[in-house]
């Protein structure tokens, strides 16, 4: 991996996500993953857009992080259509049913980002409009067989097979809709 | 390659673009690469704008189609800056030049498309307008000297560290950026 710049921090990247640790490496950034479990939830009360930095920081929050130069970043990205949230599908069923509902419309996409030092937290949020041409059921129901998009929310991946053939536009950060808003966490961070 | 649909088609693509390729089998489709080398000049008083259809025709019009069912597909992407054309950087210094006055700035990717077969010929554009945070002159070094953008209209390419890193915000087509509006592609293919 190439390095621009030297960082003094240890990044600790609290993701299972296999597209943000690739993003982090194409921006030139070492880290160590770390796992966490928490529950997902979150009050049934809160404003749909504010969920992505409501569970972004609840992740951060189940790691203490005492060594002075060690920063934790977590994230959550959901998928959201009106106000109705779209998180990973649980079966077939459910991605069927969300890639036919975002088929010809626009939704947006929020990723909420945290991140923690041992005597700092930080959480923003990045949103990203994304228009989808029409998708037929036969087109969604190929995609769920070969792709198996259970780990993604909205039940799809920009990068691969319906995300080329199928999305017609976006307004916002490419990186954001993969789940990482990358160009806006390093502003972040210089900042942090 | 997974394949979604059969084709009447055995598709040529003209263009040397390793993205290009890359973009087509994300698609599914399957195809042949064959080489084309035209000037790419065009006429001064032509509209800036009209220029990626121009060169993608030009390109089209090198190679002879006559087998029914072959079908040509050729391309040329630009850079646009106000009425200022970007194209590949013939050396650092213009690399160097390219971006940092796309820096800060939002510019216009047009990606200009020829379908031929041996009856028909059909050419469209597609465009994106991409917005670059702040690029340090440091930075601009940095890339070209790693990433050897000159092969890249504009001196950069999305998907690498510049892209991750640097661009703030897309409207359009991302994958128009990389070289091929793909989603529009399969649109224009099913009408041609």
């Amino acid at each position: 991996m190439i390095q621009y710049t030297s960082t003094p921090y240890r990044f600790l990247l609290g993701s299972k996500s296999p597209r943000r640790s690739e993003l982090l490496q194409t921006a030139g950034i070492s880290f160590e993953r770390i796992q966490i479990d928490v529950d997902e939830s979150f009050p049934a009360e809160l404003n749909s857009e504010l969920v992505p930095k409501y569970l972004a920081e609840k992740k951060a929050d189940a790691i203490p992080i005492t060594a002075p130069g060690d920063l934790l970043i977590t994230a959550d990205t959901v998928v959201l259509l009106g106000n109705q949230i779209f998180n990973k599908p649980a079966n077939r069923d459910e991605a069927l049913h969300m890639l036919l509902t975002l088929s010809g419309q626009t939704h947006t996409v929020i990723t909420g980002v945290c991140l923690k030092s041992s005597a700092h937290k930080h959480v923003f949020s990045e949103s990203t409009d994304v228009t989808f041409y029409e998708i037929s059921e036969a087109q969604a129901m190929f995609y769920i067989e070969h792709f198996h998009p259970y780990d993604k929310a909205g039940s799809y991946g920009i990068q691969d097979w319906i995300g080329v053939t199928s999305i017609r536009d976006i307004q916002g950060c490419y990186f954001n809709v993969m789940g990482l808003p990358v160009s806006r966490l390093l502003r972040e961070l210089s900042a942090f």
